[in-house]
């Protein structure tokens, strides 16, 4: 294992953050606050580092997947603990693992708070918590990429493992061009929210914050009803369509600025998530309308919600905990399933879904006609039965994981429905739960231990499982492969 | 599709259970029961069924995995259907729905009851519904085998598609003589319960019908109050180790008949499932000691709902509802995991997760370096890839249907973990769920319409998803091979 290396690169990413932090520090002195200052101390210590170890280049540079994985396991881990000292140095969060929670969550994309009065944060506060989200949207990896050079051989490695979805290899010849120009397409959409969130009399800064939150797909708002307090139907269509537009694969945005369009029309993943989405808002518009009064405004809150939960924002202008058992079950199949693949979004992706359902075929198929051979297709393409395995170790890991987080949380004696639907809500990188972490409540309440099972969850499930158990396996370590 | 042999094979079937429907009509009249003639109806039709299809041998006999599947799924539901005909006669359950649920519930050694009164059946009616569990505890089919005799390459077919676990090949070569001798060895073991329950005081016909819903890993009772009723330790004893063994791989009693000690102390699955059972006694006795006052009780408690919950039986002496969440959580996680492969036990079994275990290891390995061949070895032999491929499919294909029954089933409006609960319940062959359906309750209140999701969750639960699903896949029926 190339140990200097891993500390280069390391290094070099504190730097970045470093950079990063000067721009809430900046917000504070936009607005007068003193608690700007907050961010320059671990600026200052991040510097440091950096000159220490991230100027000189080792010698020996070459690294290889294992390697990869753990720099991008330790480099979310390190990006948390320090982007979670200003709020424990600003006084807002005392507790520093609730302060490392926080940040997790917000750099994860997930969205769960520990904050009981959310209002109470001054400005640059909110504008970092929903730049945490901005920035971990797209990877921390990615991000530094962007913004320094590395060899191509190793930023392979690198982005396999941050890169969400079950096809990783496609996205490696590109890499780092591609990964310049996806950063322009998001930063673009981005100031597109920003600009029709002005337009529906939004304020500038709310404007902003709410922009990052949803293109990172995260759920951090300042007001602690979420968009809901707001209460405009022109912004929740507004952010309604964006959810829905950052939870697409981004790679098919790219193909549209090549105006190669059939592709894009013919992607199974994509055809399959809208359809998945407007299943979902007619059988829950169909489910709720009594309660609203009228179809349309069903409609409207539906639609919202559906878009926020399968796209694992985590927004919320409804108490779906309100509504009746069938769309809080619709709700939480969403929550499992997740986004599109190479998107921002959280969950188990389209994608997964659909390379098992075609898979149950064949299986099927194969047991008529034992001697068959039959590979999967997904976009007229033969699928690698390796990726097919490798979705099926990864969703039974997923179970495993989710099972024990939840054996593990029941030590607080919380009821089941809140133990499970933290976990599935972290997790999956939503935001709020079920029950005591539900869109009305946060995680607060829950024991220091159980706070660090969740924020291993949200790592483990914006990482996508591998790289956290390649860094926790004792194998990475102690033998010599 | 030779559909003729299809009904030829079903006919002769049918021919059995008319013939064991005259026990429990023989039980009637032991004790002067007029409801005991409400067995000969059922069996009347049955014998004409089996006099003009199931006599004469059509010409062209062979028969392949696919008819194999459909057999064995249209058994199932045909004998639950000519089964449910005496309690809806007698007027013990008026509603013929009902009735099928319960014989369902019955032969898949489920356990599940939509009786709100258990204790107000006939002697005969109770014999009929614990024969059902241990009838259906070794298999409708393996039964039929071991009565009557059909071609050695047919017979294959069908056992495949009843015999639970990963691994179905082994039994092949074997077949029908060694369905014979795990017969003889289930017999022994429950007759060995029988007089062990006698020793304790139980009356007669209890001890005999107990002794079936334990053989069966069922757990229907003649007591609204189940095992808790008698309370007695000595009681509790037997039946909590006659649980363990029956969920035991039935093919270990086979190799120690032959004194073959070794391969019985090295197989994995054994020594897994044994450690499992431990741990979670260990950990619920520790959790539960301060309710019971001391750690004996406790433990006594423990034991009886790990080993009751594990193998599937769904006895209880305790309402685990009323145990702190750690507990309750345990007890789910061994829901799931069920008994080992080729016992009569439910769930997912043991062995899978094994399986699963070592292929994520697997995996991590591989992704270090891609080029490596590991093959996953279970008691130190390869395990065919193509098995391990089917138990992934057959895992997620569990989640998805555990996940499409929930959604099903939340039309009914009831809470979240009564429908989560109800359906673990009976997919996994269980009994009792959580909410309205736990140990304390039952699935009277359900709609129609769920209670036939519950039954098709039953069987497809018992047959392991792929006979059901190629029953009810339309490229069985309109395609040709």
């Amino acid at each position: 294992m190339n140990r200097r290396m891993i500390l280069y690169i390391l290094a070099k990413m504190m730097g970045v953050e470093g950079v990063l932090l000067l721009l809430p520090a900046f917000v504070g002195l936009l607005y007068g606050e003193k608690s700007g200052a907050c961010f320059l101390f671990p600026a200052t210590i991040l510097a440091l580092i950096y000159i220490i170890f991230g100027i000189r280049k080792p010698n020996k540079t070459k690294i290889y997947a294992k390697e990869g994985m753990i720099i991008v396991a330790s480099a979310w881990i390190l990006w948390s603990m320090f982007g979670a000292i200003p709020f424990t140095l600003g006084g807002y969060i005392p507790n520093y693992l609730d302060a490392f929670f926080e940040t997790v969550s917000g750099f994860t994309t997930t969205g769960s708070t520990i904050l009981n009065d959310i209002e109470s944060l001054s400005h640059c506060m909110h504008f970092w918590r929903c730049f945490t989200h901005w920035i971990g949207g797209m990877g921390v990896l990615v991000f530094v990429l962007v913004l320094t050079s590395l060899d191509k051989k190793n930023t392979m490695y690198l982005m396999r493992a941050e890169v969400p979805g079950p096809e990783k290899d496609k996205l490696v010849p590109k890499a780092m061009a591609t990964a310049r120009i996806l950063y322009g397409m998001y930063f673009a959409l981005t100031a597109v929210e920003i600009v029709l969130l002005l337009f529906g009399g939004m304020s500038p800064f709310d404007s902003i914050i709410h922009a990052f939150s949803t293109a990172g797909t995260g759920g951090f708002s300042n007001y602690a009803n979420s968009i809901g307090q707001l209460d405009s139907a022109y912004i929740d269509g507004v952010i309604t369509v964006f959810m829905i537009l950052f939870g697409i694969n981004f790679n098919l945005f790219y193909l549209l600025l090549l105006r190669q369009f059939k592709p894009v029309w013919k992607n199974e993943e994509l055809r399959t998530y809208l359809a998945i989405i407007a299943t979902a808002i007619a059988l829950i518009t169909w489910n709720i309308t009594s309660i609203y009064g009228n179809p349309l405004k069903a409609f409207r809150y539906a639609a919202f919600q559906v878009a926020s939960i399968i796209t694992t924002t985590g927004f919320s202008t409804a108490d779906y905990m309100k509504w009746p058992t069938m769309s809080q079950t619709i709700i939480i199949i969403l929550m499992i399933i997740g986004a599109c693949a190479s998107s921002t979004g959280g969950g188990i992706k389209v994608s997964r879904f659909l390379i098992v359902v075609k898979s149950i075929k064949k299986e099927l198929k194969q047991m008529v006609h034992p001697k068959s051979v039959n590979l999967i297709r997904i976009n007229g393409k033969k699928m690698n039965p390796d990726i097919v395995q490798n979705v099926f170790v990864y969703l039974v890991a997923y179970a495993g994981i989710a099972g024990l987080s939840v054996l593990l949380v029941s030590i607080d004696d919380f009821d089941f429905a809140t133990n499970f639907g933290s976990v599935m809500g972290t997790l999956n990188n939503i935001g709020p739960g079920l029950g005591v972490s539900g869109p009305a409540g946060n995680f607060a309440q829950f024991s220091p231990f159980s706070k660090l099972v969740f924020c291993m969850d949200m790592l483990i499930g914006r990482l996508e499982i591998f790289p956290f158990l390649m860094l926790f396996t004792s194998i990475s370590w102690r033998k010599k492969f």
